[in-house]
């Protein structure tokens, strides 16, 4: 740790924000749920549909897909409603793809039936972590909805698996911080997001030297620092589901 | 009112849901509103953008313009997301529209200077009466904003208008109903939606005969029903306004 | 009405322009007709095409839509083509789903069999009350669409109910106005268009403060205003159609 | 000429169907012309815009561009509408540009000061030879958007230059036809399109073995009877222009 | 030809460019061809698929469909990429249809059973007669497809016929000119394109008066040397074949 | 290694697929390379274009970016053309950020003036890898982007970096294999790409376990295996541009 450096927030280099998970914010998906990283704000929602889509079809398993958006007035400054524009930008397919990544490596899609999830997640303010907060949200929301899933018989088998949670992690005036808020994030070195679950293996690990270059070691610690917060946050989900 | 009729949630026939108003739900926007009428929950901002669109420009006035939509989990049964299906529907173009002629209503853009107030009402849940909540919040989040503009010293005028705030009313089994729920304007032979300030002057009124005609003393009966609603709305605002 | 308030076109305030009507304008719909309101001139199809949309399907019943449309130099200024621009303008949506409404109203889907009416509003000339010009010209359209039906024996019960009309009314320079032209409707200080049948029922209302908000007595004046107008344009279809 | 060869219509094999040039169609484009090839009936309008595209800002020179479209009633069977598809067809855009290339041979863009004519040639009714029927029109039109450009004096020079008109013609059952209804085309083994003025030089030709090929031969006797269609399509076009 | 005239590149008038044909340029399409008319290169690929377009099913026959594209780094100037842009530009469509209408004239649909083939053509690298060497290349790709339906035996009959070619022919400073890179093209007072067989019979001629008009001596000028150069790229297609 | 584990191509577990660097592959961009990973092959451009995106206007530097796209015909099974489709797939939009973010870490945006270079990566033929080829090929293009720029005297610092290069590890099988073609990389259960430089840092990391987790020994396993490859294609790309 560099001799002055302070976070804005007076946060310790590897402390997590404040963590707030609420679920059945919302009445009528099967899992409704907002998450909150600081002041970040995800409202994140697992909704059933019968069937599969075409290249699941007559496979006997289930499917779970993802969306990922932004309000147009979650950041700062308001940014064009996507159906307006009438395309989606590359980030929001970016990260709708990595959401459904994460979230299928938490059910066992053979025990579900030929059923799909569908996760939404809404982000209603942005202040960095988006991607993160939603995969640890949306986590929450596909247990109440596969729990309801269950209640209503359609799934013979248990296809929840362990949480899963995510983190950012970045290198910032030199310094390994966790869970940076959008300050930190525009102006770090680095930037790490790591997607992992309570043994401490991987689901996904993306990291991007946005301005310069990092060596193994600092990947190795940003790693270590990772892993305390995901394991923390995984604690959170399961406080939030009385587990 | 018909013998034997009884409103699924034990209202009065004249009787709004119980509303709920709550500024600065999120900080990023110039206002933020959460409006709730009954189950159905809008969020409502209202963002200042320097500048007009082009047919404003060199007018000296400025100019607002509103987005409606909702999140594919806000109803019952989800809804594709518009920006992936790459068009947005009719009907939420219809909406967008109404709200903004709506609001135009409640600023006088001569005092504005050439800033453009964006309106966004996202639709978090849907219970019926989505469109009038969103004029009724949206009035709130405008009037924030404009503080903020006076605030900064960049509008010298007074831009804010008199609340308008709007209602739905409907013909249910042959009864005037205020204030229609998803399970009743879903079956109502007459939908109403009246936007009106506290004078009782109408800025739009819109009505349709989905199942059936109406005649002038069923618009009359809706009408007075309508004002009803409006001006409990508007007390509403106000106090939510601390006016 | 106020003492020097002349109309451009020397009309009393309570007059319709010259209504045209005429049938067989084309080949190959099952109904077409030209309706001319003055200068206003729409081309109105009805189309039939067997089966019905998917939420239709197996109810034994029958659909009417609408889509209306200009052409790119209907208006003064030419216009950018809509297919060009890759997308609907909000508008167009809003007047489409306005007359899809209204002629639903002249129609008992339950006598139609599975079959789909398809009108078609393309304006060919501009000059206000584009959209109440179509909902009347679509009622004739659809007349002999279904006449042609039932020469083909395929709808076995009666589907055509009585006329519907539709006409503007707006207060310009505080006078009401019957039926405005782009001149008066551009400046008019609110705007009301009314869909009706001939027993004075009302279809459809939509009522705009575009410049000002307008009273409970305004409002019964302009519908007085419009019952006349639509009345007399139902003995137009009426005589059109030789009944 | 096959034995028992009959045109279903009666025309002689190099006849041409009735031709109709109505000027003064509609009243807001500078030129409006209604043409009709028998059934085939096109609106052809030419607006006027002040500036060019991009490419020839600061050319001192003009520009003139086109766009066809069909309604979607136009077609015996009724066609989706292209801007509801939310994409041009091909077909359409094949025939946008060669409208646009065959007229921008009867006007000199450098006596056009940097101005553009829009021209919009928008089928009502489809019976074969849309496309030639589009660019007779057009020529009409354009000559009546160039006097309105020199009555107001913004040309300087004399942009028009002579007639071009343009006629299908094709192989039927092995005889050389002039001017094709929609019967005879869809079962022609050969089409072939020319653009011509009145010298009988080519503007462009555009020929095609829909069902076969076709010799050196066959294709000067599709020209012969071409030139002859040309030139009195551009009698008619005189005519209507009063030259 | 004009004395002092000289193509750049030291051609004679009636002379091609360099012709290679590249097979099995690639191993996962059914028929894959590098076709080269000098700098000009055009990746043609035939991929087959099971089953036919709907208006074709049932009908005991095939079809043949074609998209012509270029890469965005093929020309001179970089060109934004059609999948970016959101929409197909008109003359890219103009060309797929222009192919894909050359092709269906090279092959019996109804010994092909209800089999697919796409073509494919990919300009890697453009210097003028892309559409013709797109057509030139893509018979030898089909060719090689259609060979391996045969062995695999899905189609029993014989569905190649034979080979079609296309040249582009233009006039220059008023010299006919064969086979026309992107600097003669681009000044060419006619340009035209054809479309033959061996027997000289036709599929298709497309002429066109860039800059200025032409007489039937001069396109019978072209048509001649035109007939030459197609002759001899069928030679060169049956070299590439080994036939 | 496991016991009986052999790749199909007979490859060692460490070892890359034969790769291939063709430089001047196209004329027109001002750096043009064809890569070739194995049967994957990729066509890689630089174009440089004058000026840069609004956000960085008057910033003195200057900007990178990259599109990745696949032909229709470079899979197994053709797919369909992105550009038909109207949209870009998510997976084209993640790939094509990654290919700019990496090339983005080597050049040195304040030493280039205000250009643009924009990368286009085209594969011509995919077996696995195609991004990882991507961003090796993209290196060598940019490259000799940079050389012509100097060469015009546009650019007057140096603003190539050191070589980036990229390739990806799975585990097949339990193995940890380098340089995954398509049949190994449709089964991996775990997926890295790395992108690095010479002296071993990392510019990014991707690792997903697809078909199952991964622990921190596992990644570090392959991130050893990818810096032996990533280090054997920087001396190819050094090779190539005869360094």
């Amino acid at each position: 740790m560099t001799e002055s450096f302070q976070r804005a927030d007076g946060r310790e280099l590897d402390q997590l924000r404040a963590v707030r998970i609420t679920r059945g914010f919302t009445d009528n998906p099967a899992g409704s749920v907002l998450v909150e990283f600081g002041n970040t704000r995800v409202m994140c929602t697992a909704s059933v549909e019968e069937g599969v889509p075409r290249f699941k079809r007559d496979s006997g398993e289930g499917w779970l897909t993802a969306e990922y958006a932004m309000l147009p007035s979650a950041t700062h400054e308001r940014m064009p409603r996507e159906s307006m524009r009438g395309k989606v930008k590359g980030r929001t397919h970016e990260i709708s793809r990595l959401v459904g990544r994460a979230l299928r490596a938490a059910v066992d899609l053979s025990q579900l039936g030929e059923n799909t999830i569908q996760l939404d997640c809404d982000v209603l303010q942005a202040d960095g972590g988006t991607r993160t907060a939603s995969i640890t949200g949306a986590y929450v929301a596909l247990a109440d909805a596969i729990a309801v899933l269950k209640d209503r018989g359609v799934v013979p088998g248990e296809p929840l698996l362990d949480p899963v949670a995510a983190i950012s992690v970045g290198i910032v005036d030199g310094n390994v911080c966790l869970d940076l808020p959008y300050e930190e994030d525009s102006r770090a070195e680095v930037d790490l997001n790591v997607v992992m679950n309570a043994s401490g293996n991987f689901v996904e690990i993306q990291g991007t030297g946005e301005n310069g270059l990092f060596g193994r070691d600092e990947l190795n610690d940003m790693l270590d620092v990772a892993q305390k917060g995901c394991f923390e946050l995984i604690e959170a989900q399961k406080a939030a589901l009385g587990w």
